[in-house]
């Protein structure tokens, strides 16, 4: 029996745009369902002592991962942008506001394409998605409540969003992408068919 | 042109397993040449403020790595044994003598076949390979030379293992396996094919 796939993902992760790039196409493809489930990975990295991103933390990681995606974007026909040096937006941008959106977003139809927006956004079209502006112009034109952002603030939803890193931390989502099949945790973009053909069975 | 392949590896390392077991099979169905350099990741790790493998410096990665590696070594047919909480084999396995070893096997026909033997007897044969007589034993077998051992600790020896660990840290070696061609680096078993497809030009 065909299982469904939980897409844990920050707005933030290079990887994961790569990921919500193909994702849909794959899966559909592949007849799996797939629930996109929008996290921080701040208090995550916290728990591991890194108080910004690993590839941070770690130049040599980092100059890795800019050249690896800049590839792998080449190869899925994606206009990746990379950041330059001199560039306003920092890396990694803040998404506390996208993610809060996003789970209100992922409870309409447009959910996923909001979420696909909102990676374009950033990392092919050179926004600043720490811009609550910048979001709401994305949702509204997609449709969405106009009042999503107040939707998104409330108490009640960002409750949501602490629940979910919570669930993403008991399963052990330590990066993103991650996906997860039940149980089973798979981490990266290239983790992503093998994903799939485990939730086929 | 077809260019070749440096392939970078710690015998410590469990990714850098999973590639030495299908790599020289893959890359001649794509007509590359690989150039094995056996390297110490302890130097690397030790510029990241890591005074082991990252997998125990960070525990949820590397719960998730020693399930990840069953999975492909799975998919590859390989018999993998995952060391257990009370296998006497330390995680990561001391590997000074066996690169020293491998970098004068290298210049033998048998050099490859020494380097997966050893692989093979960390990771599915449960053989501690920081014990030099399990190394020499493999050697033997191979009718590699009886002194190898002794060629192996020479100072000359010694130098040259510290310069290729120098090489791969100034091509932006950060981790095992890495693969380069020429300046071009890939990290990690799973961007083995993408290599292979980068070295055909």
């Amino acid at each position: 029996m065909t299982k469904s796939v939980d897409f844990w993902f920050d707005f933030a992760s290079t990887y994961a745009y790569l990921a919500a790039a193909r994702l849909e196409e794959t899966a559909l493809a592949r007849g799996v369902d797939v629930r996109w489930r929008p996290i921080l990975l701040g208090p995550i990295f916290a728990r591991h002592g890194w108080n910004t991103s690993p590839f941070v933390v770690y130049p040599a990681k980092g100059r890795y991962m800019w050249r690896d995606v800049e590839r792998r974007a080449a190869e899925l026909g994606r206009p990746f942008k990379r950041p330059g040096p001199d560039d306003p937006r920092d890396f990694p941008q803040h998404t506390v506001m996208a993610a809060r959106m996003a789970l209100v977003a992922l409870d309409c139809p447009q959910g996923k394409d909001f979420c696909r927006r909102v990676f374009f956004a950033e990392f092919e079209e050179e926004k600043d998605i720490s811009d609550p502006a910048v979001l709401l112009s994305i949702a509204i034109d997609l449709g969405l409540p106009e009042d999503i952002q107040e939707k998104a603030t409330h108490p009640e939803n960002k409750a949501r969003l602490r629940a979910s890193v919570e669930e993403a931390q008991a399963l052990g989502v330590f990066g993103a992408p991650s996906f997860t099949v039940g149980d089973e945790l798979f981490w990266g973009e290239d983790r992503l068919d093998t994903t799939l053909i485990w939730a086929r069975g």
